[in-house]
């Protein structure tokens, strides 16, 4: 395009036309790898419940969510209607704010572990702020992390999210793979890496730098690791083991604190010392929170003279974000997680079920309001059996496309749905179709990747 | 209190009521260092312009702009109009959106440094993401930093941000200190620190790790070192010295990017290679960002195949702070900056009389819209001259104690004020007339500190 058709097209606001001058600001056109797409991603104009349309004027059902963060959806009204009287008033202060007393009151009401709560801005803020604590209560520098799980953009918690097949190592004792180039290696020297819901191996990992680790940090029903449970005896080893060594357990429960009322930490007898939280907290505006046992969340205290662990953030519990999230939180009463819930497991029935008409060799794994389909026939149990190769994720981009573009219906990139509260059985109903025309489109293909994995 | 009281006084909504319980769910009852106060911190109710009242009916003129991030005081009618309707549309989608298109296209035309720009959620974010990006561009671990400047809660960025006396260490070479406990001794080994505008000290150290240094990293005007200007002939000579050692040399503009149109850095003949933004280019939101070099914010492209520093965020280049941003900067245009600028200075100059007048030993350093007072005659040229020690707090807390209490005045707990454009000669008037009465009611305990230093 020559530049005077481009700014011909920037003047009619398609989504072609906008990426191909946003690149000229924004590499790669876009502020989040998520939402990028070839040849060019679409442009939001608006939304409303479940419902996004672009500004080329398509309208599509979102099972994404913006990443699982909108657990009402899309301008859901009483958050609205609180949000722009908080906004009359000022959105940020130099002052203490009622809206975060009265939030953090609720959110350290809802699961036991939760005795205290500190606001920041983003799940990543909440991750690296989380293992620092646990560093300033142990004074230890070492974390242990799952292979394959995604704990936000901190490098210390970023090492092997992405491990993949020549550089993963053996799985006795995984490699420290580091995600972006020049991370130093004091940092992958830091991390140590475990095979998720393998007790044996895991155990031994932790034994060898046993002095040194601080926090175990999983997450409870990991996303990038395959969306599995972790399993009952495998976070009591992980607990007992912490108890045992001087050390914490820490959830990341930015996605998965959706699946109860209290977090899918409800699900365990043994609870984690500290949680990160974020996501859905924030009633649609950016958030992070951490909280956790009142002796270990004292470290942040600023009222003692020699504070171990100073910390503070300009917008950290900012009024707007306290506010819509209150609202929001609020709306999600055990009522609202247990229909949610139950919306959720009607789909991934049918979609089960459109699986077997489509005879396609597709499993599904999940928890509460969440779900992710994977290109095989079993439920996978391990992040190297969950992992996707370049084949893979081709086939699956193919899927995420042709149910994009054909059935208006917008997915999170792992093939995954995170609900909200207003989908309902149309939606549902939407969604079983068009993934089983999808799955009856792209057979040949999925089948010929699963002949070759045999 | 007991419980009953306590629950009486809560009804009622005071500020001592709330936070004697708030203490029970966020350690030291607040999210944010910065609003920590004793015996209780003020909640705010409301705020406009450049005035806020708390709960308790108390209104004050605000010269914090909720640090410094707020550049057209609280609920400026502008922002507030378009932020509504952009929340009527939604507040976040997993698509791409032309409010982030538009606002990036406005901010790198602000500097010639910027070219690319991408934008997270904090000035943390910001800072952390840049410093990733060096490394991903140059290959190399370290970072170097000034003593005593702040740069958000990255513990890389972090250390030696409040060193004191008895761990800094030679001014030769200042020791890497920890802010946090537990913080890894890896992390202070892949950190060199530096004393600000000392070039030949500087130089030396930067020439021990030069092989692994793969950032310097100055705030051209930083806060906690004293509010000093870098000077040219030392960000001169740290530009030099990177180009001939395969290093960026990294700007945060986080609080300075208000100096000028186009940042601190307008006022340099060398331009940074990456700057990191925040505070008021977000209009009251919570935002970051990092820009710079077209070449070295590749390493962010996904369009790439094998792409150096995968990156994303949920709540990064969200279109409620984007559309707020938008309109926050494009009100802060040129005719702007020079009006803010010189009603600041005229605040300094009738500082200066208030000084002179009460006869107090002080001084006031800044630029643009910012300044900080000093507890001594002479303006500190080094963060260690600038270093305020317990005692030296003490009297700067009683002072800002009488102008919060007294006067009705709020400034940054560095004694520093950071003006809004909404502010005018009826305020600095107010803050004139405070301050004169703080100094001369401190008077003796001011002299009293200055006999001591010498």
């Amino acid at each position: 395009m020559d530049t005077t058709q481009l700014s011909e097209k920037i003047k009619k606001r398609s989504s072609e036309a906008i990426y191909g001058d946003a690149v000229n600001y924004i590499p790669g056109g876009v502020s989040r790898n998520t939402v990028f797409h070839k040849p060019y991603p679409a442009y939001a104009a608006k939304a409303k419940g479940c419902y996004v349309t672009d500004i080329d004027g398509v309208e599509r059902i979102d099972f994404a969510n913006n990443m699982a963060s909108l657990i009402h959806g899309h301008a859901h009204p009483a958050i609205v209607e609180a949000v722009t009287a908080q906004m009359q008033r000022g959105t940020a202060y130099t002052l203490a704010t009622e809206a975060e007393y009265e939030f953090a009151k609720h959110l350290t009401s809802r699961a036991k572990s939760l005795e205290r709560i500190r606001f920041v801005n983003s799940g990543t803020e909440a991750v690296m702020a989380m293992i620092k604590a646990a560093r300033a209560f142990t004074g230890k520098p070492m974390i242990a992390k799952a292979e394959g799980a995604y704990h936000g953009t901190y490098d210390f918690a970023e090492v092997s999210q992405y491990a993949g097949p020549p550089e993963w190592g053996g799985i006795d004792n995984p490699n420290s793979v580091p995600l972006a180039k020049g991370t130093p290696q004091a940092v992958l020297d830091n991390v140590a890496i475990f095979p998720y819901n393998d007790i044996d191996r895991t155990l031994n990992i932790l034994d060898k730098h046993a002095d040194k680790i601080a926090c175990v940090l999983i997450d409870p029903v990991p996303h990038r690791v395959g969306l599995l449970r972790g399993n009952q005896d495998f976070v009591k080893a992980l607990y007992d083991w912490t108890r045992r060594n001087n050390a914490l357990l820490i959830f990341d429960e930015v996605v998965t604190f959706r699946v109860n009322y209290g977090g899918a930490q409800q699900d365990y007898p043994v609870k984690p010392d500290l949680t990160a939280l974020g996501k859905i907290i924030g009633g649609g505006f950016p958030v992070g929170a951490f909280a956790g046992r009142a002796d270990v969340m004292k470290v942040l205290d600023p009222s003692q003279k020699n504070l171990p662990f100073p910390h503070s953030g300009t917008f950290s519990a900012n009024p707007m974000t306290m506010t819509a999230g209150k609202v929001a939180m609020d709306l999600y009463d055990k009522e609202a997680v247990n229909k949610i819930n139950a919306v959720t497991k009607q789909a991934i029935a049918q979609l089960e079920e459109a699986i077997r008409i489509a005879d396609v060799p597709l499993s599904i794994t999940g928890a509460g309001s969440m779900f992710r389909i994977h290109l095989r026939p079993e439920v996978p149990t391990t992040y190297r059996e969950a992992y996707q190769n370049a084949e893979q994720k081709a086939v699956i981009n193919k899927l995420l496309d042709y149910l994009f573009y054909e059935e208006k219906i917008m997915m999170i990139n792992t093939l995954a749905c995170m609900f909200s509260t207003v989908t309902g059985q149309k939606e549902v109903d939407r969604l079983a179709e068009g993934m089983l025309n999808a799955f009856k489109t792209l057979k040949p293909e999925i089948e010929k990747l699963h002949l070759k994995q045999k």
